[in-house]
């Protein structure tokens, strides 16, 4: 057990915006809403998959949407309350703990507000261990655990339960056009888990960890050290392009931000380039025409000089960038875990070849 | 109290074809959804609101969506229940009554095969007195009484609750873009109503007005007497244009089904021409340009020979068609019931003026 105040918050945000691979939603907005919620409320409790109970009603949170419409319309915090009472009431229980969905981005932030908000402890954990677009590209989805009920509220007093689903793309579907219905942004409580369930089936320590990765950028801007290369270290990354983004093409479509960016190679890398394609989250790396990266690997675009990660609705022409490719956990590279996640899951006729093979 | 058996369908199915205005769905359909529960499970019991207690829990029940869908995907009769089921389960209650949404078409017969299957007994009347295509277009929305929960279920194990609206707008957008993403068809409960609600706000005896205007269509065919001028007589109607479909254009979209006809006049109208538009339901009807009928008036197209209704997705080149006029439940004809129904409802920029006044 640990408690997170107002002086962890940076570095979460940091850590969560490498981890989150481009998307999540801008870590910022995650940054004040949770700033905002310890201020008010006092620090979170965050605790290891050890401490909760087997039988613990621990309730995954996330916003849903696509990351371009909050660059507009802010979340205000009330959406994943909202959820989870909805969820509460639905269901006739009372959650015991809150986790994130995904370590990415303002979502890793988003359960923490909520956190203090409601006094709930929060689970050193998620489901991802980075972002995804998808409501079937969990670690619950891949072990098959139930699916529904599903809640979604917005900030007007709208809420949505899906109750029942036939699959997890069905779940998927009809999460994600409620979310179009109320604007592309909502606060959402996805099925409850078990404490025997999240230790079995989550994916832990990674609140922890994107506070430690968030440190260790800090600590190399401290000491003057390169912050990309400390990010490399911290998590065992490759180092795969630096450039300067040339292009960018980006649409908000079917309550996703999808698109392409083309970088120009700098330093080592004059001459070449490099296409990311993303759906939220990067999905796909060529360098030179040829397949370099693909999702499950985490593929994070930083800032060249400051380390920070550069999400897919901030990248824009003339930023200097590299491109750093992370491990994913180890339930996403199995083939279930691909099924889910691999290239084929986000429509590329791609087999998955790790970078790190 | 009394009984409907399979002897009964037959009526209620002409008579609600009639009411249906155009939409509510091929009664035919309904009509073998009923026989079939009526078969298997036994005749329904309908009750008039006096025999309903105050605290009586009544579910509103129908089916969702563009009546062409229906055309090519039948229900299956498991819609409604999967439906009912959710219902319960979300509000912890258990239903002791059944009600149409709406008396037209394949809806007046859809909660009667729920009846059958149920065991439930079916209250006499319903929230429309004919067909609308929206969520705020009822009696209970014009009594502004609470609009959720609202379940909606298809025949794939796929069920969405909406917990909350922030108004009966947002209500119809969430639970049509749910419908949509199901395919355009999908059997829905509103929420519950108290029996002092429906007695207060409903509206009354239009299951048994079904019956007797089908018994009036098939005593007249009987004794060679215009089935036309029976529904007339029945419910003090008004004729309004008699011709032959001309042009029909007609389109599935935002899960309605929206268009126009152009009748062409024969006999006494020779020389005229008629147009109607529809949402799922006519709309408003032109005499030679100029606005004869609008919502509403109940606006119902007969076939001239055999006086049965021809709806918005039946409609085709060559029908001898009459037009006849309705008068419309009194609740519809208040200031505020217009707001709910009136032409402005439709998008139409026209003042309700009644054929009857």
């Amino acid at each position: 057990m640990r408690e997170i105040g107002l002086a962890d918050v940076d570095d979460i945000a940091r850590g969560a915006g490498i981890l989150g691979t481009g998307g999540g939603g801008d870590p910022y907005l995650g940054k004040l809403l949770a700033e905002t919620a310890i201020t008010r409320h006092g620090p979170i409790t965050v605790v290891t998959i050890d401490e909760v109970a087997p039988d613990a009603v621990v309730i995954p949170v996330a916003m849903l949407g696509a990351p371009t419409v909050c660059q507009e319309k802010l979340p205000n915090g009330t959406e994943a309350l909202t959820a989870l009472r909805a969820l509460e009431a639905a269901t006739g229980t009372e959650a015991t703990h809150l986790v994130p969905i995904e370590i990415g981005g303002m979502n890793s932030l988003v359960p923490l507000a909520l956190a203090a908000e409601t006094g709930l402890p929060i689970v050193d954990g998620d489901a991802m261990g980075r972002a995804f677009p998808e409501a079937q590209m969990t670690s619950f989805a891949i072990h098959d655990l139930p699916m529904y009920p599903l809640t979604l509220a917005d900030v007007r007093d709208n809420a949505v339960i899906v109750a029942r689903a036939q699959s997890w793309k069905w779940m998927e579907r009809l999460s994600r056009t409620a979310c179009v219905a109320v604007g592309s942004i909502a606060g959402t409580c996805k099925a409850p888990r078990t404490g025997k369930e999240v230790k079995e089936c989550g994916i832990l320590y990674t609140t922890t960890k994107a506070i430690r990765l968030g440190q260790a950028v800090q600590a190399a801007r401290r000491e003057h050290r390169d912050p990309v290369q400390a990010v490399i270290d911290a998590e065992r990354g490759l180092r795969l392009f630096t450039g300067k983004v040339q292009d960018v093409a980006r649409r908000a479509t079917e309550g996703f931000l999808r698109g392409t960016a083309l970088l120009e190679g700098l330093d080592a890398d004059r001459g070449h380039a490099f296409r990311l394609a993303f759906q939220n989250e990067f999905a796909v790396g060529w360098l030179d025409g040829v397949v370099r990266v693909t999702t499950p690997d985490l593929i994070c675009v930083l800032d060249t000089v400051s380390g920070d990660a550069v999400g897919t609705e901030t990248l824009r022409y003339g930023q200097r960038v590299t491109v750093v490719a992370l491990p994913a956990a180890p339930v996403l590279l199995t083939p279930k875990g691909l099924e889910h996640v691999g290239p084929r899951a986000f429509g590329y006729d791609l087999d998955f070849r790790s970078v790190f093979a």
